[in-house]
């Protein structure tokens, strides 16, 4: 399962930013300000008690981590209430108001809240994650690859160890257990999860009201979204009754006020090396930004069919237009010639002293083959044998599993190995609407963009088009696939390789010519990850000895403690203030007249008298976010729920790779504006007088 | 002058097209049905009379020739009064619509209407040109060139020998003249075009009604599109009093009447080799697609800031968005295997046939040399020292004139000769209207794509980032820049290179730095060309000897004669009829009811009533048009004007490589249509009743 960059944390690059680099440090390890992301079994005692007088206790630590929860479609949540609310962003939540919405009822554009449980609708395929422990299995993943073990063999090695833990675990304890890898491969831990499949919307605001202002806005601070939807999580048909829950506060935020975030950061890289980048400056991202644009005016073009085409397409259009702002911001760091500069600065400064003392002599040799790594990527970047398209998609895992399953488990691709495999199948088996038509635009472009990746003479490509053009076998694949239909899929989930080699679906023929392909290119990329993992724990190594320790891990879309300051701040010689009111929103859409995406609802300009127009509804702080954060809760000292993340501003773009302070800021909704929206706005009296009870 | 290719001839590939390509002709020199776009000094007579009894006279041609202009910002028109009134498309008039407008008076929007010539608009640099005599000028410019000259020296004597012939011409008549090379480099004729620089608006549409169906039915049929704009040509502050023009018919077109067309198409590719159209495919459409999809992307993302941004941005969001759907159907027709394939076969059998015979067999290798060019075309694909910002652009032609100017005339860049002065300087100090908040995008992203494409080390882009970000970077060039005010440009073009040197404004310091690398890959990318042209006259050669002559030359944005007949087709098992007519406008618009690209303009529908609804607004033919053929005339036997060429259908969007009249079809507005929709709808009956007059 991969994070998508979900819409948060990054931006155009403000120019007035610039200066505040020269401040940074260079890696993970070590922390200035609030940057940090850490972990629950490591904490940053002594830092919270230095630098902001907060005792942090082991029992307060577990009664937060309890309470949050990883949506695994790529977002965080936390437990608001002991009979199964769950509260997290609208952004999140859109993939399953996408999937539970029809021609005649659009959740995503109108809303929805259900009046009652009976009116609680079920999600198609969400699952939800509670971390209940850690374990540290350094030492037995280390244990099972060979010192001097080439790049492939030990990835193969250290991937059987892991899996088999896995397995272990999940047979001795019944919980979904995966094995984590931290600090580019010098720690390795256990995480064991309670899961939550039947999950069910209970309240979710208009699009207006929670991607208020649109792309425009997007990034942006002061905001006024209600970027919020709250669920509710059920076992055995019944609301789950929890034990861990976030009490709700009910006082506003203040200027300096210590507040803390617990989520699942989806990835960060602030290990990387000046080479790797270079690489994604140069390489990596102008080739994600192509592909990007590209297939946002894909989206575009198939929703100027008409207006259930826009339904369709649209939570597709928001996550792609999204990450193409995000990319956008972070490669305006990148090109900004005083960052790099300043990145060679500190790595040639500390490879100086890694040289000069001999215990540490022989790392250097780590930074070298990061870089030799970034020149073998850049050969690989644009091989692909996954198109971006549902159907292809679900053929290619269903050919990839019957494979899969033939093998030992330890053998397996980390995705389809038995500890894994019921959130698999949840997902492959999805009742989730696919729409045929959509398919096809999107079939038929990647197409035609495998073509122009590598010529439309290459025998691959031959292969796949079949002698037809891109939109003619396009249209060939996706008409005439029965794979839409989960019924369809089961037996080829049932049947292994015997059924994949009889059937006859277009799709999983196509499938069939995909899948050397698609190992072929997996192998030589995971033998490169295996070779920089290999090199960033050396790295880790030498930075911990020159540095010390007591910083954190890269994020690896797992559970981290932040933590930061409300806190206004300067921008083009103006002070931003640290929260916004619901009244101010409504002033936003005044000075936006006219432009669609700043039109509040019917539902708030309805309400506006009967509302209390001074009630917070977004707050900024220093914490340190990145996507994947996106639906964390925020609580202050007391443990209480105060706040929601669901973005980050412009300033805080570059936090991929590098975390500031000086105007970065992380942004939340406030908790008092969610209750006072859900009592004034939305009617829903009831569910405000649940929340944190 | 570049011809932008406008909004016409080509779009997404439709499948059922694609057996017909089997009976297409593989060069320019062989033809087959109505392709084909004549010289007005070799017209096909034979074939006008064997294939549709049409015996063409030279008055014939001469008047029809003398009725058509060239619009040099890329685009045709016709004369269709006596006081000089000039026809052609809205979107051909948008730039100077676009110019003309103000915040306060959105001529694109709503379109104008002058009640009397003093409220006709001039507009700010454009100029119309009339073809008044062609001469063969080929054995005088192959003189100049001694045989087994290199590619460079055999480029630069012809340049010379060229701009010789056009300032003597020049000299001698006091008419603009320009050589155009045919052939692919067999033939140089010297055309002299009569100069109309004072051209002002008379009506123009809403752009609801001229791109009624926005990108949406772009290239499509059929439609319902008043896609026209009349301007006037003045002399000495007098309407001009033409000799020439069309007379207007007023019976509607019936299915199988034999049209012509007048005008100016852009550029074909037909005379390519496999491998020429294998670079098209595989390399070059691929990196334009991507830069038009960023500049889409940057462009609305500007526009989202509000509606004066909106209004800004149009015209050039219109123009990409139409090159980005064009472009898109071209490469899918080359991305279809069997069109590669029947294109690589018959390139086969005629160069067996060409190696077969004895006094052919020396030209075979040329098409080895167009591969061999090709490769080198690959590795300069991606540089580029011209940025895409009016400013910057402004500055290089400041810089590039001051030292084109220090040498003699013979030896300048071909845009910099004494004969083509005045055209060049209209534009270069034209008042036009320059929107520095747009620049400061435009500049910025050009920054970000030159160091995306070098790469952030390489030392041009240090050079031209100056330390700064592509924001920071961008910002100040713009900010700083005096060249949007035309009086500040005046003196760099009159002080030579002491002026320029001695410059201290940012976009000149800027352009110093771009120069020397505009200049280096400019001279490679004209050795490759050179060499390209000297191959093609060889396969010229070969094709002629092996196929016969009678044919046309690939298009170069000069005057040609098109025909066709007015013809319905089959799609999707649909029969498609030729016309379309005004009330089938209204019953479009209802069918796309919530869509705004299909709500017609106030004027429409409150004009609805006392219009005659059955009047016909577009028809189709199979006349051979493409880019640039925009706003050229139909005519009929009788010479009189039926219709405005203004798009292609999808099936035609292979013309650039291929024609075929299976289904393609150019697509036009109906004279009657125009008349009907001035009297009625613009309430302009004085207008109306000087068509044609």
């Amino acid at each position: 399962m991969n994070v998508q960059p979900s819409r948060s944390v990054r931006s155009p690059l403000s120019v007035v930013l610039l200066a505040c680099f020269l401040c940074l440090s260079m890696s993970p390890m070590s922390v200035s300000a609030d940057e940090g992301m850490y972990l629950f079994n490591d904490l940053p005692a002594k830092l919270l008690k230095d630098r902001h007088r907060f005792e942090i206790t082991q029992d307060w630590a577990d009664r937060l981590r309890l309470s949050s929860v990883r949506f695994n479609s790529g977002g965080s949540g936390s437990f608001i209430s002991s009979n199964g609310l769950v509260l997290t962003n609208h952004h999140v939540a859109a993939d399953t108001l996408q999937k539970l919405s029809t021609a005649e009822r659009d959740l995503i554009r109108d809303g929805f809240l259900a009046r009652t449980l009976e009116e609680e609708l079920r999600a198609p395929d969400l699952e939800l994650n509670q971390l209940v422990s850690i374990e540290d299995v350094t030492e037995r993943v280390n244990a099972a690859v060979p010192a001097g073990a080439d790049a492939e063999t030990a990835f193969k090695l250290r991937r059987a160890a892991m899996s088999t833990i896995e397995q272990e675990s999940k047979e001795a304890t019944g919980l979904r257990s995966d094995v984590i890898t931290l600090f580019g491969g010098a720690k390795y831990h256990l995480y064991r999860y309670r899961v939550f499949d039947d999950v069910r919307l209970v309240w979710a605001p208009e699009t207006a009201a929670a991607f208020f202002g649109g792309d425009a806005d997007n990034f942006e601070y002061p905001r006024f979204n209600l970027d919020a939807t709250i669920m509710r999580v059920y076992e055995d048909g019944k609301p789950a009754q929890l034990e861990h829950y976030l009490r709700w506060s009910d006082a506003p935020l203040a200027d300096g006020d210590l507040v803390f975030v617990s989520g699942n950061p989806g990835r960060t890289q602030r290990i990387y090396t000046a080479a790797a980048l270079q690489y994604l400056r140069d390489d990596r991202l102008p080739f994600a930004l192509d592909t990007l644009r590209r297939k946002e005016i894909l989206m575009q073009q198939f929703s100027l069919g008409g207006g259930e085409q826009k339904r369709r397409g649209r939570d597709e259009l928001f996550g792609i237009q999204n990450s193409r702002k995000a990319y956008s911001g972070m490669i305006a760091g990148l090109q900004t010639p005083s960052v790099m500069a300043e990145k060679r600065q500190r790595e040639a400064e500390l490879l100086e002293t890694v040289r000069g003392r001999a215990e540490l002599r022989d790392l250097a040799q780590a930074w070298d083959e990061v870089a030799a790594v970034q020149q073998e990527k850049r050969k690989l970047l644009k091989q692909t044998a996954s198109p971006r398209c549902t159907l292809a998609d679900i053929a290619l895992q269903l050919v990839l599993l019957a494979g899969e399953d033939a093998k030992p488990n330890d053998q397996r691709l980390r995705e389809f190995t038995d500890a894994g495999r019921e959130s698999f199948l949840r997902e492959l088996l999805s009742e989730a609407p696919i729409y045929k038509d959509l398919e096809q635009f999107k079939m038929t472009d990647e197409l035609s963009r495998f073509a122009e990746l590598r010529g439309g003479d290459d025998p691959f490509i031959v292969q796949l088009l079949d002698g037809k053009g891109p939109r003619q076998r396009g249209a060939e694949l996706v008409l005439g696939t029965q794979l839409d239909d989960p019924k369809a899929r089961q037996p080829l989930v049932d049947g292994g390789q015997a059924a994949i080699a009889a059937s006859t679906d277009p799709m999983i023929v196509l499938a069939r010519i995909l899948e050397p392909e698609y190992r072929r290119i997996r192998e030589q990329n995971e033998a490169l990850e295996e070779r920089e993992r290999q090199a960033y724990a050396s790295i880790s190594k030498a930075i911990t000895a020159v540095q010390g320790t007591g910083g954190y891990p890269d994020a690896t879309f797992t559970l981290r403690l932040a933590f930061g300051t409300v806190k206004g701040y300067e921008q083009d010689g103006e002070r931003i203030p640290p929260a916004t009111t619901i009244g101010g929103a409504f002033a936003h859409a005044e000075r936006h007249a006219g432009q669609e995406d700043f039109d509040l609802p019917a539902s708030w300009l309805k309400a506006k008298a009967g509302t209390d127009l001074d009630t917070q509804i977004n707050f900024v702080c220093t914490a340190d976010i990145i996507g994947g954060n996106s639906g964390s809760p925020v609580v202050n000292r007391a443990g209480e729920l105060v706040g929601l993340i669901f973005d980050g501003n412009i300033q805080s773009l570059t936090s991929d790779y590098l975390y500031t302070d000086t105007q970065g800021r992380a942004v939340s909704v406030s908790a008092v504006g969610i209750k006072e929206a859900l009592r004034g706005i939305y009617q829903a009296p009831g569910l405000a007088g649940q929340l944190g009870k």
